[in-house]
């Protein structure tokens, strides 16, 4: 058996953490402001994979009631990464691997900084998941992970062996899920930005859902011209992604469900966004590769001032 | 002694006209649902140029009632130029000029195409005025206007002479304001847009008056990158405009008492705004000379989503 830290038993922590622990890994989630309920009461997830209840789970209120567990699955939001240098080297044994599974470019650069190196993944996560109250998830659509191994800022790093993230994928498909792996994170997360740079800002800076800026003309053309600039974006720093990935993103943004980005939730919730994961890191990759993408900046510095003065 | 008709008298129209019939000429006001209370009550300009009251104003319902004038002012929003055909023709007479005091690129065009060319002159005005009540503005700042002959989409059209331009100059000028005359009107819309394409713009979109904007570093540097697009524009399309007008605007915005704009207060206030005549015209513009100005492009397609999905 594996055993597993969640860190951050969130919308995406606690479905997660809960899936591998209803797959029966041992599974260590620590909480905060909702322990005292989990720990009396369990975690329940309703899930269009299927409802359920883990009535008992290791819950824990700090890092020091918890064991050194073989995959640390960071799935706190990248705004409180300062934390890290606490959180993460108690939770570690010599093999232990942390998983990031983060929204944005490079998060997995703070876990990085804490742990050394060769031990970083990071994942892409496609889940429209919420948490709905204490200990329970809702679970929406998606859930598809794909992870590979950290390579620094500029590709150069060595993460944790393929071998090592295939044994973890398994893990993941036991649970139901769909879990691929891939050699080119980085790759992986700026295809994933393809969504994220336009749809969590313009549902902020629009206030609005994803689906009335995908019926609206206006909004959904700047969407697209969004979009383009990430792929571009990708490209030129030397990551390909197809040109039809573009029109692939639109339509697949056609047929989700009505479905509000975790960014406009954060935001109108009063909660920090994670406008320098997403918008912030990408910008400093495209400068570190001398290019300027315009509406990326854009949205970044809207975002900014909104996030000061809501 | 010259006849003035002022078609909408709002927060520049009744600014405007007032001063013109305190001067002595003799102005007649527009009105619509403020009509009645200004037949009673007259027009009250609260003005750092020295509050006047006009207790009694040639006040009309509609233009059917109104003489033909030898300069009409259209002080109406731009939004509302498809009523022009209907509004302009009764007022001229062989020598009317109708002086288009709107917002915006072109603005002068719906005019030009109701009554013909020849007499239409347009005017950039410079003015922080509000209507803050029925016949009663509040003049706040500035006033200044700079006007010129339309010269057509494509500056090959001759509107009024500059000769007549100046009497009516020299109207304003009695009046106490700042006028001059320009015989490149298209290049003054492009310098005034260098303000009003970025300030209005996000004034709405980041929800914040316009001295927030400049005082937050990610908005301030935002708000520099749209005015250095508009200057790169207008020269582009044969407007040049020196490059140090864009710190200039800059500074300028820095020492402007805290002000909303009035396409902020018209969309908090539920009314239509100028999207069309300050965008979307200026896109138009640009495109015939194919150019592509994306961060214009991106503000323009928000704020069309904004304006339907308030």
């Amino acid at each position: 058996m594996t055993t597993f830290a969640i860190v951050g038993t969130g919308a995406l922590g606690g479905f997660y953490g809960g899936l591998l622990a209803k797959s029966g890994q041992e599974v260590h989630f620590l909480l905060n402001s909702d322990y005292e309920f989990v720990k009396a009461n369990g975690l329940r997830v309703d899930s269009k994979l299927g409802d359920f209840h883990l009535s008992q789970v290791h819950a824990h209120p700090n890092v020091a009631s918890m064991p050194k567990c073989d995959v640390v699955i960071l799935a706190l939001k990248s705004t409180q990464n300062y934390l890290l240098p606490s959180l993460l080297p108690p939770l570690l044994h010599a093999e232990s691997m942390v998983l990031v599974l983060q929204n944005g470019l490079h998060v997995e650069q703070s876990a990085r900084e804490a742990v050394g190196p060769g031990r970083v993944a990071g994942g892409c996560c496609f889940l429209c998941s919420n948490k709905i109250g204490p200990g329970h998830i809702r679970h929406l659509d998606y859930g598809k992970i794909l992870m590979g191994p950290f390579q620094g800022l500029d590709d150069s790093e060595q993460g944790p062996s393929m071998v090592r993230l295939d044994v973890v994928r398994d893990m993941f498909r036991a649970t139901g899920i769909e879990c691929e792996t891939t050699s080119s994170l980085t790759w992986a997360r700026w295809r994933k930005l393809m969504w994220n740079i336009p749809f969590n800002g313009l549902s902020v800076i629009l206030n609005s859902s994803t689906d009335k800026i995908m019926k609206d003309p206006d909004a959904r053309a700047l969407a697209k011209s969004i979009i383009q600039e990430v792929r571009q974006t990708a490209c030129d720093s030397g990551h390909f992604i197809e040109p039809t990935f573009v029109d692939y993103m639109m339509e697949h943004t056609d047929e989700m469900v009505p479905y509000d980005s975790s960014m406009r939730l954060d935001f109108l919730a009063g909660r920090v966004i994670e406008v320098e994961a997403i918008y912030g890191n990408a910008l400093r990759a495209a400068e570190r590769c001398h290019l300027e993408p315009k509406l990326i900046r854009m949205i970044y510095q809207q975002l900014k001032f909104l996030s000061k003065n809501r």
